[in-house]
């Protein structure tokens, strides 16, 4: 990428209806608002901080279960809030797009747990309430502890969770795409009809896991299929993202980690017949900016003092499956003594310095705020600078900021960084009119002919 | 009832995300707002509305599935917008909660078609979101064609729903009870301990119909349980509403129809050692009023003129099961020759006028509007009589108040009834505090002791 132009960077606020999301121990923070995940105008306030900064979207963290590895039990998880509890993002969308105009809502929803037809009726009804600024974060679901609250014994294994998912979204693009025909709805009061019973598909679908006969319950939304965002870092998962997404979320430590699997997704969505450019790369950061570089030291140094070591090996826990209770906190790691998990984790944030040895207290001290993904602290040059340059070695499109302490976090970036990425002409001074997929692909408000969901198109 | 001083009369509005709700054909009508069911807006400004005028809630129907009896197919049901589309209801109210302030929700979800845990959380979610204002209207289901896009054949029959409705309780009492003891939750930032993992339950459950074994997804919310709704009619359906519900929702023509449900389920409620009087009544009931009697019968009279005779059959058939495509418009019916579902109807659409023969075009000019409930048309003073004579006559203690337009029929009711109930010292004048269990009961926001919920209590 050698524009002279940089590209437009695409912002996401990354944040979940829990106590702790990436950052253990910092809700302990006297100005962090995380405790107050529970209320209305915590989330209505946030929305219009993020709409004031031009943000493409919120993104909205999910997921079943609750991480019961460190110990063996849900004790430290819920002694931390890491993750736990955690609330329906789908409940939240309205009140926010009320106070909004054009904020996205990228929503995480397990498909292993919803009906299709319900969960497509959720998000057309949401796409019909917000204007078409709705997006579906597919996941499968990986707590087993989540199954295990829907009467199963485990997660279904993980290749198995994607065959599953190829056929839910055959079965999710047949209701939004198929059932009903444009201009199906009338809606003329002179003739008397509301919606052209000819035009409306009864869907038959059987088979290897699903079975379903019915129309979809809800006409058309301004996108049909709601913008599609994944986040499946592995072999089987980059395939299914190279097929379907719209708007892929990355996680890592490095620009090492990041800039080939953005390269191997890109180049796979060939294959399936996109192009490789139509999809956005999202990649985990969290920044911590103040107007100086010293300010933003400081401000890093004052949030480092409230991370909870306990609180962030738990999040480690759950993320490899290996319970870093059974470590000691200062002993070197040697990567051929542990779990491969846990060596591919240390590997991973390690890869910036390779010869490195750690302890899982100075692991601790470099990933507690911001979970996997790396954290910049700076003016908002500096901040500018790293974040073009992320851009530029990656091939991102843009970033999922995290937090350290919300909403002051974000706070900061729309204060600090976002007059400088316009000043670069990096950053948008206004938002583009239209849904949320019209704005993220300068296309139409309907997937795109080379989707695989146009093929159900009548 | 013989007080000196009225007793304070309830009130909802009874609406659902759909075009036609109630009163087939009315959105034709220049003034209605109905068609706008998808629009965000539409409901912010009605919930403003609402509690403009004081109402205890608004209550939204929902239904999985689609009326498909007339005409043995989908097509009238569509080309009349009778109840389809319909939009989930449970996605409008962060947005309304947002801009009031007291205003309740009862919120129809079917228990057959959601696993308990995702249910629980979603009315936790809700309840934390509006700080106690959610009920939850429990209904088990009964399109077919909701059980298909689920794909299952057919709806479990009916008295097994109740079946599997009493074990799906169990279940959600046990997760909203049980698991979370009271202030489980610290958030004590000089401890770092978010929760208390002693406090925190595993609810193991291995029944017939349901498996589970985990925690609540949500620490408690304040009213714990939503306020309970139910609906059912049937000696089952009764007989659960005795056991379960907080607050019930009749339908019916005349008072000699509801009143004796009303004295049933109370003295039901009795065998479960429970107080027959901590059940509040709603019927419902369409209100046509002006500033004068004339003025009201000039309003009905033209809204009588949009209403769709086919669109009205459409509903007729889908609540008695029979196609009455099949019957001529003009013949005279006779009980003894039709199905005894249509004989039931007719009858109780008759019990007022008992040696009547109808029409089905009568019983259409009479039943066009408002659904089963019976429709009161006239001047302020004349509405407030019919109201407090229902209360008088049947028990109930208020009502669920459908619309002939929308939102004209809602912004009729405050600007001319409410006043004049208030006159009567009928009608409050200002909100309790509180949550909506607090309101409704006078008593604490959690379940009383009395309920079966509370024996999940540790």
């Amino acid at each position: 990428m050698n524009n002279a132009m940089p590209r437009e960077i695409r912002l996401n606020a990354f944040t979940s209806q829990t106590p702790v999301h990436l950052s253990p121990g910092l809700w302990r923070h006297p100005r962090d608002q995380s405790r107050n995940f529970k209320s209305l105008r915590y989330w209505t306030e946030l929305a219009q901080i993020l709409e004031e900064g031009l943000f493409d979207g919120v993104f909205l963290a999910d997921g079943i279960g609750i991480n019961d590895v460190h110990g063996g039990s849900p004790d430290s998880a819920l002694r931390h809030g890491a993750q736990v509890p955690k609330h329906d993002p789908l409940l939240l969308v309205s009140a926010m797009a009320h106070v909004t105009q054009q904020l996205g809502f990228g929503i995480t929803a397990t498909l292993s747990f919803e009906p299709p037809s319900l969960l497509a009726r959720r998000f057309t009804t949401l796409d019909h309430l917000t204007k078409g600024r709705v997006g579906w974060n597919i996941v499968t679901g990986y707590y087993d502890s989540g199954a295990k609250a829907l009467g199963r014994a485990t997660v279904t294994a993980h290749d198995e969770r994607y065959e599953v998912a190829e056929e839910y979204m055959d079965l999710v693009y047949a209701l939004w795409e198929q059932s009903w025909e444009e201009g199906a709805v009338l809606g003329d009061r002179a003739s008397g009809i509301y919606a052209q019973p000819e035009k409306v598909h009864t869907i038959h679908h059987h088979g290897k896991y699903f079975d379903l006969d019915s129309i979809h319950f809800t006409p058309p939304s301004p996108q049909r299929t709601p913008l599609l965002y994944q986040a499946g870092a592995s072999r089987r998962g980059r395939a299914f993202a190279a097929k379907h997404a719209e708007a892929v979320f990355v996680a890592g430590p490095s620009k090492r980690v990041i800039a080939p699997i953005v390269a191997d997704v890109r180049a796979q969505a060939e294959q399936f017949g996109r192009n490789g450019r139509d999809m956005l790369f999202f990649t985990l950061m969290t920044v911590i900016v103040g107007e100086t570089e010293a300010a933003a030291r400081a401000k890093h140094e004052e949030y480092q003092r409230y991370v909870s070591p306990e609180g962030v090996l738990t999040l480690f826990s759950g993320w490899t499956g290996t319970d870093f209770s059974r470590y000691p906190l200062d002993a070197p790691i040697v990567p051929a003594e542990v779990d491969s998990a846990v060596a591919s984790m240390i590997e991973s944030f390690t890869v910036a310095d390779p010869g490195r040895v750690w302890t899982l207290r100075e692991l601790i001290a470099h990933n507690g705020i911001g979970g996997r993904g790396p954290v910049i602290v700076g003016s908002p040059e500096q901040v500018a600078d790293e974040l073009l340059g992320w851009i530029a070695d990656t091939d991102v499109d843009g970033f999922n900021l995290s937090y350290a302490i919300t909403p002051e976090s974000y706070r900061d970036f729309v204060e600090f960084v976002v007059p400088e990425l316009q000043k670069r002409g990096a950053y948008k001074t206004a938002y583009v009119r239209g849904t949320l997929r019209e704005k993220f692909t300068g296309g139409g408000r309907l997937l795109p002919p080379s989707h695989p969901a146009a093929r159900f198109r009548s």
